[in-house]
Parts: C-alpha cells; structure tokens; sequence
C-alpha cells in the first residue's frame, strides 16, 4: 500500500522534493489523462465546502483514470445523524481505495488516518495542515525561480488565522529561504510557529509595512478576513494597507502569489503581469495531487 | 480549439441547422456511448441549482466518454467566500477542458467567455439566454414536422420574463415560422423582443385567449409564476384559463411541448397523446448538448 | 431489459438467494473493478440525504465500469419548482439507463417504476421497504453462518418507526430463523408486521429485556431515536438500557450488527471483537448492489 499525506512536518527536504519531481512528471499527462489509476475509487470526504481543493483533486484522479465518490459539505451527511468521524471513515473505507479529508478541526486527518485501512490525504484541517496546498505553493515557487536557496519570500496578510502561512511557512524553512513577515500588528504570525522557524534557523524579519516587502523574490498575499476585526472601519483601513496594485509594486516584478480566493487583497490591474502567477498556482494543485494519488495508491513513483 | 455558445443571436440558420445536424449523429450514440471525448474534463458551474439541464449536460459529456466536475449551486462554493465569476472562471479554466455555465445573473456566460481559456457553453444566464435549450425545442419541431416554413408556432403563458421564450422566440423567426404569442396582458412578451422579431419579418399574431392557439402546428406551453402576480385569487384565475386539458383540445392534434418542470398548465390526461412530447423534448437535450460538446472540444463536426 | 426491485416482499427465498449468489461473484471484483456495465449510467435520484446507501451505489456502479448522475437531497431540484416525483422520474428515465431512487414516502418507489421506462431499484422509501439493505443484512449474515435455518435472530432498538427491521423481518421470516424482538414498549413491532411474520409461521418472542437475547446467533443493534420521546430524561433511561458493551456481553460471541450510522448504542469497546461485523456488513451493500445494478441492466446474472 502507499503513503498517505496528513501533515510535511513529519517530511524532509528531501522526501517533499521527490513528491515535487513526481508531480513535474505528472504535468505532462494534466490535460492529456492516463490510465495509470484505471479501477480505482478516490473518496472525496468534505466535512466543509472548499470548491477549489475539491475539483482540483477530482480533475487529478479523473485525469489519472481513477473515479471518485464523496460528498462537499457535511450537510445531510450521516455525521447530521451524530456519526462520529471514526465511524464515517471506517464505512467509506470499505467502499475506496484513498480518503481526501478536509474538516474543519485540527487533527481530524490524523484521527481519519488512525481508523483507516485506506491511505488518507489531509485536504486541510482547522487552522493547523493544508499540506497539499504548500506542495503546490513549493511547486510553483520552485517552477519559477528554480532553487529556493536565499530567495527572500514575503507572507502577506493574516498570518495568525490563515492556514496556508501555517502550513507553508515550516516547509519553506527547509529550503533556505529568507522570510519576511507582513501583517498587521493583530494578525501576526502566533509564538509557536515563530519557536518553530527558529528552530529550523530561518531567517526571518516581521514588519507591518508591505512597502518594505516589495522587493523580494515573492509576495505570497493571503486574504484578512472582516470577522478578525471588531468594527468595519478598522477592518478597511487594514485591508486597505495591504492591497497590491501595480501603482505600489511601481517597476518591481516579484512573483506574486495567492492561495485563493481573493477578495481585494490583489488588484485586477495586477492580473496581467506575467509575474502574476496565481491562477497558474491553482492549476498547479492538479499535478502535485496527482503525484500525491499516484503515491497514495502505491502506483510507481 | 472548438467554439462555445454564448447565444444564438450570433448564428444564423445555416450555422443552427449544423449543429442540429450533428445532435442528429450523436442521437445514434445517445444510449449506447462512445469514447469520442476519452480524457476529457467538463467543468459544470451551476450557480443556480437547475437539475434537468444539468444532469443531461453530464449525460451528454458521460455518454461521450468524458468526465463531469463541477457544483450544482452556489452554496458552499468559493463564491459564498466573495470570489468574483471571474476569478471562479479562470481558476476552474485551469482544470477542465470545457465549462458549461448556469447563472442567475444576465451576461455572466458572456463574461465567463472572457476570462476563460476554455470554450464556454451558456446553460442558461439570467432571463436572457437559454440557448442549448432553444436548440433541444428546434429539435425536437423539427424532428416532428420536418420543415418548419409556415408553420404556426403558438407561445403559451409567461412570455414577459420566461427565459425559455425570450430565447426560443428569436430563434424561431430565423425558421420562417408564424407565431402566436399567448398570455394574460400582464405577461405579455417585451417590446424589445418583439421589435428583435419584427426585424426578421416574422408574421405574429398576440392574444389572450387560448383557444385561438388551439389549431396551431405546435402548442408550447410554458410554466405561470405565482409570484408574478400581486394576489393568489389573480394568479389562480390566470394559470387556469391557460391550462391544457383534453377537453379543451377535443380532436385537434397539435404538437405539444413545455420546457419542464410542468405544475399544472398541462393536465395529466394529455400525458398520453402521441402529440404530447414533452419528455421526449428534454430527453432531447442529450444529443443536442453532446454536439455542441463535441463542437466546442473540436472533436470533428 | 433486467429487473428492478421495489420491495422483497413479492420475493422467494430462491429469488433472494439468487441474487445474493450474483453478490458473492460480485464480491471478487469489488476492489478490482470490471467493465461490463462500461457506456451505462446509472441515475442516483436521493430526495432525502443518504450518504453511506448512496455512496454505496456509486462505488457499486462504479467498480462495474458504469458513471453516476444524479443528486443527493431534494434541494435545489426541479422538485422544489413543484414538480411531481412522475414527472422527474419521466424526465430522468430519457438520460440514464437505470434509476435508483431513495425517498422520505412510502409507496415512492413504486410510483417511480410505474412512470419509468427504465428499471427502478428502491433505496428506501419512508418507512416501508429498504429492500437492498436487507440483502447485504442478509448477506452478511449467510457469509459468517453460512445457514440461517433455525439461527436465533435478535432485532433491537426502536422496531417500530425503524425502516430496516420493516424490511428485515419479513424477509428473515423466509429463511427460517427463530427471531428474539427486542424493544422499549413504546417502539415495539407494529402489529401489522407481527401478523405479516405470524403468516410465514416464525417462531418470535418479543422481550423488552436485553438480557435475554444475549445468546441468540446474531444481535441485530438499531437506533433508538430521541425524538420518538416525550422527554430527554425518558429517552436516556431507554437508550441506556439498550447499550451494548463488553460488560454486557461477558463472553457470548453473537455476529453483532448494525446498519448504521450508530450513535451510542454501540460502545467503541465492542468494535475491536471479531464478531462486531457492522463496518464489514456495510461494505457488504457494495457487492449486493453490484449484483442488483447487473441483474437491473440485464447484464448476465
């Protein structure tokens, strides 16, 4: 049987750089299919909506030849009927051959994983792992400024509550980059993950001032959500703070990132930069799961 | 790269009877399937839930041989999150091969067609276009009275903001037919939309009552809102003198369609006249949405 | 064209061994796959949210080599529109090769049949038939007693409102088995089953102590729902005295069942026994409904 994937802190360079180089061989097949996972089941398990995980790990094990069953949204789900998640995932076991979970707590991977016979994918959990999301973040980065070593990567935007800086920042630490942190004072990055990039020896540098992040190699832009914030006034002012457009970025051509969706984090103007890469970022969540499926189901690589 | 359809206000008869023809070739394989779009991805975005259109979408794509992606309503999509149609488009654009789009809003599959990179196929956008739709009811005309010069088409019930009709009406003209536009004053179709007729030299003739239809080639019945009446008493009174029964059709035999879903313009007791084939007319969606699928991949046609 | 299933109860035992024959040569593709229902569809018509039947079918239809429409709660369908369940059946019936429909009404099912020209399979309507829970109720029994004849069955819970032992009971009844009924007063059988399983000459005793069930072959757990209580203090003197534990069992070894989801009727010190088959007795609804899928497309069998 294959590997599953519930969170990278467990992973090396090394190993994450092997997904990495199956995935560049799966991009060839990304638009032409395969029939490499012919047969199989892949159960989609979404304990709360998240569209664009969702079909990008379906267009991956339908382009593998795979099928897939699931559901996207708790609701109307036997877990209505007070099914623990214990439960749910021993049943849909038996009808699969890989579980993709995404649930709103943190952990739940890991306890789908414990009462699995299948490999499980972590989709995402609580605040804590998004793992195939960094994958695809890593994938890109790399893709573009091919090695990481010394590149100074800037985390923009709430890097308190979003998952992606959670998961991302730790596995970026492997590679030797240089972060800078930008945010507002109430959504910085929590004590625990800073322990943890120290403990990695990451350089890294915390500001509130996007202005002095400009230069970097990449701006990896994440959303601030309204409900952080207790009036709206302050909420606009700070979001207003950090807003990219092109009269801000002036002549600079940083790769610029973001998990998605946006709200007004980016402005349209940015879009056509051919350094605005997030769309092509998306697209690649479907190579990098398709290197994960393929693992997952112990199909070579 | 294939072509999409955004409307049929663009194409002319010759370019309709095409794909009409091709929907003629696909009804062979309507049952039996074909591998024509092998490791093909349609991406279905229902941003309104809209079943009978989207499953014979998926039906067409399935019995090609293809996959289906996608959601069936805007709940618990990235939407929900404040995402714009654009960013959706072009997210999605990078995992499928083919975008079939259902909107509440006016123009959003013309918009989607400008941010994706993908053929775009409009299941239906506000109370403007419906057009694969339009091409099921062609169809399904023309397969019973084969050539529709002259003939009497008579329009029934909601012809002001039934979307069915503002796109039917118009396509109709371009087939030399004569038209009865049937409904109560207050739903009488728009002034734009007969101008739009008057300027392909269609011969209408607009009345309230239905038994001046009666003799008419084709009957085709549409669905009266409640909610576009101001009291239960006006609507009840409306909807049941538009109501199709045998009694009121004795021994005429005209054809009788409706766009589906029915409440109750058509009474049970017509369901078994051979001329009734409103079943047959949505089972007629599957061919029609298979070329115009096979059409936008460019897979021959 | 094959057979659809509405009910068991117009089945012979032969018939029911027959099919559950299909399910064991089922069963060696189950992980593998086939594709000898390759180019059918199968429509998943759920009016009421199902996961672990629906999901089942899915994997069912599937593992053969067949695709999936449909959808999986009424929401957002044309139904909400006010159409009738004849004509969304009518309507389907023109895309799909096969119709499975769960309904929250008894009688749903066969209405569906008598308005589809394709074969119907009932996944549960109201609180009537659940027949192909049933089957792999039965399935799963036969595969670990091999004969059921004179075997002690204990149904127990709520056998009142309960779909499964509606459907259960009776088809038991042709098996032979001697059946122990256990349940609070106020959920005992209805009498009207009582007479049904009186006519097939079992052999019942009804108890409303779980105690004397203990040594019987088989203990068949179902749910005893709260809202079927006037007050939660009642509710929780009766579920807890229906709970089953190790304590509880001491060391009697009966096959322990449940068609799921569990609540706490079963505690989690139980699951680790080898006789504690629910999680399996689910993956039996995958082989059983790959016989029904085959035996309903005539596809051999």
């Amino acid at each position: 049987m294959g590997k599953g994937l519930i969170t990278l802190r467990d992973y090396s360079r090394k190993e994450i750089e092997e997904i990495l180089s199956l995935a560049r061989v799966m991009a060839r097949d990304q638009r032409t299919g395969t029939d490499i996972a012919k047969g199989k089941i892949l159960a989609a398990l979404f304990f709360e909506p998240s569209t664009r995980t969702r079909l990008s790990f379906e267009t991956a094990m339908l382009r593998l030849g795979g099928k897939v069953i699931g559901f996207s949204s708790s609701e109307g789900t036997s877990v209505g009927k007070g099914e623990t998640l214990a439960d749910t995932v021993r049943t849909v076991s038996q009808y699969a051959d890989l579980l993709v979970i995404r649930h709103p707590r943190e952990g739940a991977a890991q306890l789908a994983a414990e009462f699995s016979s299948l490999p499980v994918i972590n989709a995402g959990d609580g605040s804590g792992n998004h793992p195939t999301q960094t994958l695809l973040d890593l994938y890109t980065m790399i893709d573009h400024l091919k090695d990481l070593e010394g590149k100074e990567i800037a985390l923009v935007g709430d890097l308190r509550y979003g998952r992606t800086t959670h998961s991302l920042a730790p596995a970026l630490a492997l590679f030797g980059v240089k972060l800078i942190l930008v945010s507002p004072q109430e959504l910085r990055i929590k004590n625990e993950i800073k322990v943890e990039l120290d403990k990695h020896g990451v350089k890294l540098r915390e500001t509130e001032d996007i202005t002095e992040a400009l230069d970097a190699d990449v701006l990896y832009i994440t959303r601030i959500q309204k409900e952080r914030f207790p009036d709206a006034a302050e909420y606009a002012k700070v979001a207003g703070s950090y807003r990219i457009d092109r009269q801000l970025l002036g002549k600079r051509t940083p790769l610029i990132m973001h998990p998605l969706p946006r709200v007004d984090e980016i402005a349209a103007d940015v879009d056509d930069l051919v350094t605005a890469v997030y769309f092509e970022q998306a697209g690649n969540g479907v190579p990098v799961r398709m290197a994960l499926i393929v693992r997952a189901l112990g199909l070579g690589g």
